[in-house]
């Protein structure tokens, strides 16, 4: 139970540094750490709850399934199962969901091409883009309010230990081995959004122009 | 008395927060939390306080009409009208009156419509609209300089016991079943203001595009 | 000496709620409380001090003449004449001098109207504003290097207890009768070039539409 | 051995100043304080850190080749190179790298042309500008992956005791006679970047006037 202890606070603790950044406005979001392989076991945010609070009831444990370990009030988030996707099909060890407006509206202006593309910026080497003229590419899923098939369309960009996906008008999920893994990917994908809209301003006709 | 000290409380950490996002800028906006339905009692922001500060005069208790429960030298917020009518009409428990910079933009630029609407965004879960067609719709009133003429026009959209309107250039109110609730329609519309507003910028044909 | 120390403790509260919004970039800025009557002698910035620190050397006392009343190491701020003129024409106790971005791009895209004006946004109020049809000034004035001229320029609009001027690409200068009020001045101010400067991108023309 | 814990203290609070405003994103950026002279000894970032903890392995000492002073499991910032080339050509003391949306931004806009230029406003007093036609001048460099063949391009431009060089899509380099000045350097280039780009969204055409 020690690393559940261990899990639980770092995931605790990623949540507070996402909140102070007002990355979970409106109840929006959620993360998921995993406590063990076989059997598999993550922590995963509780629904409804206010993510700027620290609490005892802000995640809890579910099995391969995404039901909870044990009896609890608590709900699972009910994008559960995207977090299930990665543990199931990756070695990844924290999944995170984020509502920023940068997230949304790139999701939103690249979203009929389904993916948006990223190459000559230096933040890409979060992603292990380490040539100058290697490639960046984060694919953007369509927003099916039936979460068995928002997992399943998820599920076809889920191939890596780390990655990330937009899903239009909804967020982001990333996914990282580790918890400060997948807050590198999730810092530096936001900064390449908020860096590509910023440069849009300037150069328009970049809208147009695939990588 | 506990609850009146509970509430007192619980509307104070509401200021705080909001105050850390520097939602009160120039002694602008104003809270309320309902403390007894028999008598209707509810707690109000005090005229003219530095709402960055925690103080024991932030609020005061008002009745049926607005007037202090209790002989003080605190002043009820000149807008105590516009809470007392969601107080009559529903059964909130909290609601909320803020200036941004863009709930004040889009008050401005969908002023001439009375409306703003939003449609396939996530957010509106927020509203507990939860379709894929579900459609949002935020009323936009005139500001009226004569308070309780601004409190008719406002008591027009209220009806249920959330909700949300916006004031032309002159900020938002919001209305939950608690603190909570009121916290997150208010997080939840800024996110959509602000998301409508740089969408704008790269889609500016939506302007004219009504949902 | 009590009403120094007061003074004192008031003035450097407003430098760090003002330095937490990152108001006082690169050492920009300078901010002054008036002491005593008569003689004048006010609190103001010394020069070249990191406003994000609290220390017992970040004001010094000085005279009618902007001179340090007692020997000292310490050099007030090089602005301190624009702050003298204030208490020597009005009966002010508080004076903030501000560089953000907002209000050095208003400046420069006003500057040659020598002046910005609002109407029918409420945060004029902070103005003491409070008609449907009252209109806001701000005047803007040239940015001279040579600081006595810029102080008489200055001067020129330094007419009531309360106000503000912008300096062309040199931010903000405003004032009130105590901290509370230039503070509320400043943060209106703020509010209402931001909410211009958004507007702007949506409805261009008004840039060319004198009030 | 007092002289080193001091300068790390120094270095620490500027990297807790700088994470504060998220200039750290996805693991970005990297700094450096000179420890002595004679050797050449300067402390760095560890490579792969979390900038927004505080640890004691957020730095170490590396001599004139930018190699570890002591045996140590921590690697130096893979762009020790440029700091280094500071430290030898100049008497500078303190030198910060930073990523931020907007030096990235202007760095891609104005790249073409190898420097942005900035006059006639007043923060270019931080780089010791105080005529009323001064002229400030930043440097682009192209962004060479291989780090080696980026510090001698960066060399170039590495003349005098302050400064900053923009690396395209990469961030800037700022250094100053000690801690504070490297932090003016910085603070006011942010500032002057982000002025640029509000001022371009209204005054488009300065795009393409060169002062």
């Amino acid at each position: 139970m020690i690393m559940l202890e261990e899990r639980w606070r770092e995931l605790a603790d990623v949540k507070d540094e996402l909140s102070e950044r007002d990355w979970f406005m409106g109840t929006s979001g959620n993360l998921a750490i995993k406590v063990s392989d076989k059997p598999l076991q993550f922590l995963v945010t509780a629904s409804g709850k206010d993510k700027r609070k620290r609490t005892n009831e802000d995640f809890l444990l579910v099995d391969e399934f995404g039901h909870p370990v044990e009896e609890t009030h608590l709900k699972p988030s009910a994008e559960t199962l995207l977090h299930l996707e990665i543990y199931q099909k990756t070695n990844a060890g924290c999944s995170l969901h984020v509502h920023t407006i940068d997230n949304n509206v790139i999701s939103e202006i690249y979203g009929d091409r389904g993916e948006i593309t990223f190459k000559g910026q230096e933040l890409i080497k979060a992603f292990n883009k380490w040539e100058e003229d290697d490639i960046l590419k984060i694919p953007i899923i369509h927003n099916f309010a039936h979460i068995p098939t928002l997992a399943r369309a998820f599920s076809e960009h889920v191939k890596e230990d780390t990655g990330a996906v937009l899903i239009r008008n909804h967020g982001i999920t990333v996914w990282g081995r580790n918890a400060f893994e997948a807050k590198k990917i999730l810092e530096a994908s936001e900064f390449l959004f908020r860096y590509q809209l910023r440069l849009l301003e300037y150069k328009p006709y970049q809208l147009f122009k695939v990588v």
